[in-house]
């Protein structure tokens, strides 16, 4: 099935105990379309501004399954920019700067040719926003968000009016304890269900990710990542959603079992992303390369077998 | 083969933000061999003094795999007692009184007919007294210990000893990080093998768990237990230790998949302890339920199968 993501491309500059890195490319809507594309053929809906670097539209053009047409280059708007430093445990960050450029504009306009989209992500954005492109896509059959603590707390009920409208949320923990007041995520996913996403998934960073949806339950390990695999968190979350998504297009399924194995391609695709600065982990990924590195988590998350109980 | 526990049988008082629990039977002792008494016979090591309650006494005494021949009640002294609060994450507490009682006095002695012990599981006292038990046991096979925050900041050359002499180590995520200031699960897990073991489980709570054993490594979530799953969380370490030495001597391996199915088991032991206060999630409990939670977390924690991609 088609699959579209609507978003921000940025440019990034990142501070982590492993190194610096300045000017690069970023943004929630580039981590999931990268992704995603190694699964399945990608739209992507996004603006930028007549400053977007050269070198970045070259490596967004080097992902073979991202279709573009939907990018926005504007005359005379800047693009989204953020700075950022990890702390010394690689989970807590700080944001040094934030220029919205471009995102306090118009947002980007679907192209007609995009208004079949099948498998719809509206990745973080202000959930009005994210609840105006649903009229433009009268063909979806599966619509998952993302959000984030700035808007639970400064646009909840835009934020309730989507929830209304999607069918599914990922979240982090600490977005779903301060949008439920619940912490046991089993708890916060239901809460986050009675407001109208049949699926919620709420990730844990190194913790890995749980999923719920009805009375079906879903718990995984993040991929067991050594110091030497993790470089920059920037955009795992936004990985984890591509892979998820990704897979689920391209099986054009949301049966529970789907969405289970789309939960451990998220959590492939985000392990890469950890591994290098930017894109660099996702560039020139083949399915070869993810199925490799399925094959070890598998190997490494594999619950002990009960027939053996008693032998 | 045969099990052998020791370490420390108490009284406690429990706070949670579920309901509160006085004079409650606790200690890493009971809380192990409970757990462990459901895969395998274990027998029990400690000393308690003679205020231990008549009804802590008949309870241990109802678990039919429990031979509580090495268990001291001394006239004159007191039974180890501990009181803690949890605060609302259910994960942070703080230590209310500790009155360390008998543990102040010699430790209990091994009796002749355990010293054919062959698999060990020294839960957490100080480490010389650890170290000491190994003197008595000359058929141990596979011996493996817990330890504290406390004894990682008191007692550190006597740790380290016991870490040259034992093969596997139990510990938690922070006071991996506090032994070796790496906060990298994996690279802990190697500082730590460098030490001696051959075998490192970290415990992450709610987080699950890591094994590492030469260059395999195993990762768990925890079970997924909602809010009503989580009454009580004294113990589950020690409950978790119990179902992975449990399954282990009663498969008589060590071999890495063992290893792994063996965190899995503890994983579902302590998800019993974490359902109610004390010993109760745990009191007669069959292997029937035992492989009816492991179904469940089996099911749960299925990773996606990479045989359906591209299919």
């Amino acid at each position: 099935m088609s699959l579209i993501v609507t978003g921000t491309i940025g440019i990034d500059t990142v501070h982590t105990p492993s190194g610096s890195a300045e000017d690069i490319p970023g943004g929630s809507c580039a981590y999931f379309a990268a992704a995603a594309s190694c699964y399945t053929p990608t739209r992507v809906v996004a603006a930028v501004g007549d400053d977007w670097p050269e070198d970045h539209k070259t490596l967004l053009e080097s992902f073979p399954g991202l279709d573009l047409a939907g990018l926005e280059i504007r005359g005379g708007s800047k693009t989204f920019r953020w700075g950022g430093k990890y702390l010394e445990n690689m989970n807590d960050r700080e944001t040094l700067f934030t220029d919205i450029g471009v995102l306090g504009e118009a947002p980007p306009e679907i192209p007609a040719s995009f208004q079949d989209s099948e498998v719809v992500f509206l990745a973080n954005t202000h959930p009005a926003v994210q609840r105006g492109f649903l009229d433009h896509l009268p063909a979806r059959k599966f619509t998952v968000a993302d959000t984030m603590d700035l808007w639970i707390n400064t646009a909840r009920e835009d934020l309730v009016s989507l929830l209304g409208a999607i069918d599914g949320l990922v979240i982090n923990d600490s977005e779903a304890l301060l949008l439920t007041e619940e912490r046991n995520p089993f708890a916060a996913a239901r809460v986050i269900m009675d407001m109208g996403p049949r699926v919620v998934v709420i990730k844990k960073g190194e913790h890995g990710a749980v999923l719920v949806s009805g009375d079906d339950v879903a718990v995984l390990p993040a991929f067991p990542a050594d110091e030497t695999q993790v470089v920059d968190p920037t955009g795992c979350g936004d990985s984890f959603a591509g892979g998820f998504m990704g897979w689920i297009a391209s099986r054009g399924s949301w049966a529970f079992p789907d969405l289970q194995a789309a939960m451990a391609w998220g959590t492939i695709s985000a392990s890469f992303t950890l591994g290098a600065f930017a894109l660099e982990g996702l560039r020139g990924l083949s399915m070869d390369h993810l199925e490799q590195r399925m094959a070890c988590f598998q190997a490494a998350a594999r619950v002990g077998d009960p027939s053996a109980v008693r032998s």
